[in-house]
Order: structure tokens, then sequence, then C-alpha cells
């Protein structure tokens, strides 16, 4: 009945080719353990999908070590504080002073275009537009999956280990059988509104604005473009809103005594983000390993998302690198286990800048009061910043 | 019509004389700052209601200072940590090594009884079950109060500043008119079951557990006597739980790997203590001040009522030392918005406590899971570790 399909045999199987599929296809090249990574979307729409990023110094250092530093060292800006705005008051976090560290400021498109391009440099089989439809032999020591190609060809990969890196809607994590796994999540009752504007920078650092209004996040794409967002209803419609009356709303939630004014421009990308905490236990099934927002989703606020799934990697690359020098998959029983402390560190983390810094529409005016009690506490002690400061620069990988 | 009152007159007249309003008068009497305090109970009554009390190393100095420190000195325990207790596991805060401050055991009755023999002791007028019966002319340079003594006769104070010290049900705050001001409280959907039991003490410091039965802490009294406490729903009965059923809900909050067992003895005290988290804003209305619960009510996790009003205490005293010194009322006019600041801090460490540590029936299991991701943040960090010392120890007094 079936016809016969192209077979291709692999160490390590990668569904998806975002930045934690090419970094982990990556290192695991370096190592020479041979990988095929296959994903749905052609290299121009991931590139064209503007997405921000605040690196932590570990992922920089990630890149870097592995020789894809080229453009995150040019190109990115490092950041060495934020500005906490509260009360129409700044308290500048200076991040190298209380821990020692600092964040780079350098989109996830860009950190894709470089892996991509390190990979094709490097000879590696990455496949795009090409959509994974099957997951087989999950159980079994020679996982499978069935994917379709950009010509329109089936083809199957018979692999080691499967890794699913395809992305919060992953197909990979659908897959797994109900039993022996729980999903953690929880929706917020606002999303961001988010804009590119062609405008000079506002302020040196990044701002995080608790303001009556709600959040704001003032933050920088580059001299000349600058990325800003404020919360909204995450049924907004960018259509509503013209130039005059986002810059107004924008304007209004860092307005304070010490009369800070945003510096405008023309705006020509608006979208909204709505978000979401999820998280997926365990992390792994049989020889099938998630990673990334395969199997977890941190709200934007923290900035986690990619710092957490370029953790998965490392964890998930130490694994396999033991298991296929010495045989023994201890390390990889172990993998989901280890990368979930941190995924929950970093999911409390979100959840706290979230909460501390939004104000819900129909707020209890308790809750309001105790979130700028709590902006008071942290930002009037030294250890409140260094706690706040650790956790935004990233936690020791171990 | 009226009957002929005898009227006394005072500089502050003072309504409570628990441990905020009689240190209060205590300060005063000290400064020639010349007083009254009404009690409605008897001196009996506060001193033999057990309650609890974490004195940060601020309010000991209050204490000591001012010459009443005589028996927290000697009675008291002072502790140099606690014990964050999770996932069945112990993690120690050794409160000197962080943030080089401690914290002292001493019932907040006890704390009564020696306010109360202080006052005693210097002739000041304190009139226990002394009910007050009516606030007039607050907005005067001339408020007043009408009492009815322990022998039934009615008095009346006059005073140029009247205190509200009467607790969280306070008389006096129900007093102030309904317009410009705001009144923020949450409920819990749990309580506390408390105990006091003559056993020897199991563990060196107090242990503050999260289980998935709910929370516990166990505290302690003295060598032979021990106070513990666990989560349960704000409608449970005391009379429903026998000894073994409270110790083996007891020890299963703290059961672990490490085989941490409760040492038991006979149980003589059990009460349900509720709670919530209560502010007025603001603290004063024309010549009233509002000081302690009269103003705030914390739930009991932080610890902080009692430091709270001692806090509040010394805030409204130095502004009224300044007030009879320079007739300048500046600092009295500003005393809400410098109190409320620390409550308001204190309100979110409280909430804070409470919310990492407890489960609440029904519990949303992504929010046990971020719970647990909190503990593990705070307690792998030294900065997170110093951030909670901070706040548990008392921040310092500005």
């Amino acid at each position: 009945m079936t016809a016969q399909r192209t077979i291709l045999k692999t160490k390590v199987g990668i569904v998806g080719g975002g930045p934690a599929g090419l970094m982990l296809s990556h290192l695991l090249a370096k190592n020479g353990i041979e990988n095929i990574v296959v994903e749905a979307r052609d290299h121009e729409t991931i590139h064209n999908t503007h997405r921000a990023g605040i690196l932590e110094a570990q992922a920089v250092k990630m890149l870097v070590e592995s020789g894809v530093g080229g453009r995150v060292l040019s190109d990115g800006y490092e950041h060495s504080g934020i500005d906490l705005r509260f009360n129409g008051e700044s308290h500048p976090l200076d991040f190298t002073g209380l821990v020692g560290a600092t964040v780079t400021l350098y989109a996830q498109n860009e950190v894709f275009v470089d892996l991509a391009a390190a990979r094709k440099r490097d000879g590696g089989d990455v496949r795009f537009s090409s959509e994974v439809t099957a997951l087989m032999d999950l159980e079994t020591e020679t996982p499978k999956f069935r994917f379709t190609d950009a010509a329109g060809t089936e083809l199957e990969v018979h692999c080691d280990i499967l890794v699913g890196a395809d992305g919060s809607r992953s197909f990979c994590r659908r897959q797994i059988p109900d039993t022996n796994r729980q999903d953690f999540k929880i929706e917020y009752p606002f999303a961001w509104f988010g804009i590119l504007a062609k405008a000079p920078k506002s302020a040196r650092e990044l701002i995080y604005a608790n303001s009556p209004h709600g959040f704001a996040l003032i933050s920088q794409r580059s001299e000349t473009v600058q990325r800003m967002y404020f919360q909204c209803d995450p049924n907004e419609n960018v259509d509503d809103w013209s130039e005059d009356r986002i810059w107004s709303e924008l304007q209004r939630r860092v307005d304070g005594p010490d009369g800070f004014t945003l510096k405008t421009g023309n705006i020509f990308d608006k979208t909204v983000l709505k978000f979401r905490s999820f998280v997926r236990e365990p992390l792994s099934h049989g020889r099938l390993f998630l990673i990334g927002d395969a199997g977890h989703t941190v709200p934007p606020t923290g900035a986690k998302g990619l710092n957490l799934a370029f953790a998965d990697v490392l964890v998930l690359f130490e694994a396999l690198d033991s298991f296929y020098a010495t045989k023994n998959d201890a390390l990889l029983r172990g993998y989901s286990d280890k990368a979930l402390r941190r995924v929950w560190k970093a999911q409390n983390f979100s959840y706290w800048m979230t909460s501390m810094l939004h104000t819900p529409v129909n707020a209890d005016p308790f809750m309001a009061r105790r979130a700028l009690g709590e902006l008071d506490t942290v930002a009037s002690s030294r250890y409140g910043q260094q706690y706040l400061a650790e956790s935004y620069t990233g936690w020791p990988h171990s």
C-alpha cells in the first residue's frame, strides 16, 4: 500500500529549525555528532519575522564560543542595566555594579540568520519548507519521523534521538500520549501592543514602566529604530490605533514629575503579542526530547524565551555528547528534571515581572498598591536590586 | 440635657492600650509629652491572650533603648535564621551571615506586660476596662473623646492630638467620614490552625514549610513549650482535631527524605487564626492618627504585625516630638505617607511569603509549581536569600 520512501539515517533528528534547533544542530556537528534539521517554514519567513531579543551573557557566550558570535558582537547592543519606572519616577538598576553581568539586545531572527549561515557554511543538513507529518517508534531505540520536503517528496528520518524544537504549537509535543504527563498553564487578561518606529533612542537603557494606565516597555532596536510595547486588551485591533493615539498612550504611561518625554517618529510595524505561561512535564518521552518553546512558553516580560531555549540546548547537548561518548544514557534520562528546574525559575521570574509591572483591567486595588510596594522594596534595597538583576541577566548554567 | 461630665485635659489622647498605644505613650512621657491611654479590655485579658511574637532587631532596640528591654533580653530567644523547607528538603537561611541581623522570639502579650509595667512605674495615666463611646471635633485643634471607665463613670478627654491604637476592629477608624479615604483588602481562602504543646524543640530555628498538603510553621515558645501552625480551612473547628490527628497533619507537612521528625507532646491550646490583608488610606483624619492594626492588618506569615505597629509609633512619635518642640506640624502632616510606605512594603512581603508557602485548596497547578520555582530561586541564590532575610529582619527605619 505504502509507496517506497527515501529513508535518511542520522544520529539526532531535529524537528524545528529556529534558534534552538539550529544551535543544537550546530553544537552536535562541532562534536562530530551527525544530525538532520527539518523546518516547516522557509528561511525568508523566519528571517523577516521581527522578534525582539534580549540575550543573557551566557547565550552570547554560547554563540561566540561556538564560532557564531561575529554579528552579535558587532551589531548587538550590550546593556548594563534597566530602568524600573513607577509612580512617575525612574529607578535605574546597574546590572554590572550589582551582579557583574550584562545583557545584549539582538533580535531573535538575527540569531536565526547567524546560526543558519553557520550550518550552511559547515555543510549541515538543514531542510527548510519541510513539514513533519508523523513521528514513529518514539519508545524504541530507533525513533523515526516522516516529512514532506519543499519539492513535495515524502521522506523518512531514522535516528537514535529525536528532538522536538518546533515552537510553542509543537507538532512533536502533541504526538506524546496522554499518560504520565501534565500541562501547566495560565492565561493573562492582557497582551502587548508592540511597535517599531523610526526614531532616536528615548533613553540609554530599557524602561520597564508600571503606571496607573498599565505597563509600558520602552525598548530599542538600533540608533534609529526603536521598539516599544504597551499593555493592551488581548483582542485589541492594531488598525484602531493611529500613530498619534499610540504615542499619547505610550507617553502617558511614562509621564512623571521629571517630565520624561518619549522621542517619537514614524511607526512602521504594529502587532499585538498575546502571551501566556505554559510548561509540559516531563520534557521527554522515550527517545523524544522537547527543547525551547516546544516544551514551555513564557510571557515576554522577563525576556527569558530564547535564553531558556539555549539553556535547554546546553543541557541536552551535554547529555547527547555523553551518550555518544560513553553509551550511558544517565544524563539523557536526567534531561527533563535538570531543564525543568531552570524552566520553573524562569516561569516564576516572568510571572513576577509581569504581575509587578502590569495593571489588569478591573485590577484589585489592594493588588495594584501591593505591586507598587513590591517595586519600592526591590528598588530601595541593594539586595532586592541584586535579586532582580541576577534573574534578569541569567542564573549560572549548572 | 447632658449630665455634667468630668473633663480630662491632656496633650495626646491614645485610644487603645495594646503594645502600640503603650509604646507611644511611653516614648511621649519620656520626652515630657503628657498623654492618657484608654483601653477597653482589662490587663489580665490582654496578658492572657496568647499571641506569638517575632520582633525585628529594631523593635527590640526600641524596647531596650527606652528602658523596657529587661525581659525581652533575658526571656526572648534571639534567632539568627529560619529554615525554608520545600520538596521535603531543608534550606537554612542564616540571617546573621546574610544581612547581619537577627529577630527575637518574644510573645506580643509579654511586650504588653512590660510596657504596661513601665507606664505604671512611671506614673502614666493608663485606664483599662474603659470603653470609648464617641470621638468629637477631629477636624479642630482640640479633638475630644468620651469613654466609660471601669466604675461606669462617663469621662471626656480633650487633647491636641488623638491617636487610634485600638486594633484591627478599630472604633476610631470607623468614626472617620467616608469621603477622601479608601480601604484596601484581600481575604485568603485559608487560615492557620495554631497549637501550643508541651514538647521539646523540634529544630534549632523556625521552619517555614511548603508541602503538597499545605503550609506549616514549626515555631517555638520556650525550651519546653512549642508553638506550631498548619494551614487549614477558615471554618475549621478545633474540636474536630484530636492530638493524634494534629500531630500527623503537622508531620506530613514536614516529611522528607531526610526523615525529619517532629517532637510531639501534650497540646494545651488550639486556635484557628483567620487572616486577611487590610490597609486604610490615609492613616490620619484632621487631628486623629491611626497606628498599628487600627490602620492596617497583615497575615501572620511575615510576622510583621507588631513590628509595623512599632514602626508607626516611631514615625508618629518623631512627628509629635517635633510638633511640640516647634509648633510646626509638617511631620504630622507627613505621617500617613511616611508610615504607609513601610506598610505597603510589609503588605507585599506578607503576601509574598503567604503565596509562596501556602497551597490553596484547588490550587492552580501552574501556580503551585511556580511557588516551588520561586522558593528554589530564593534558596539557591545568595541575593535571593539576602532579599528575603532583609525583609524578614526588617528594613531600616528611615
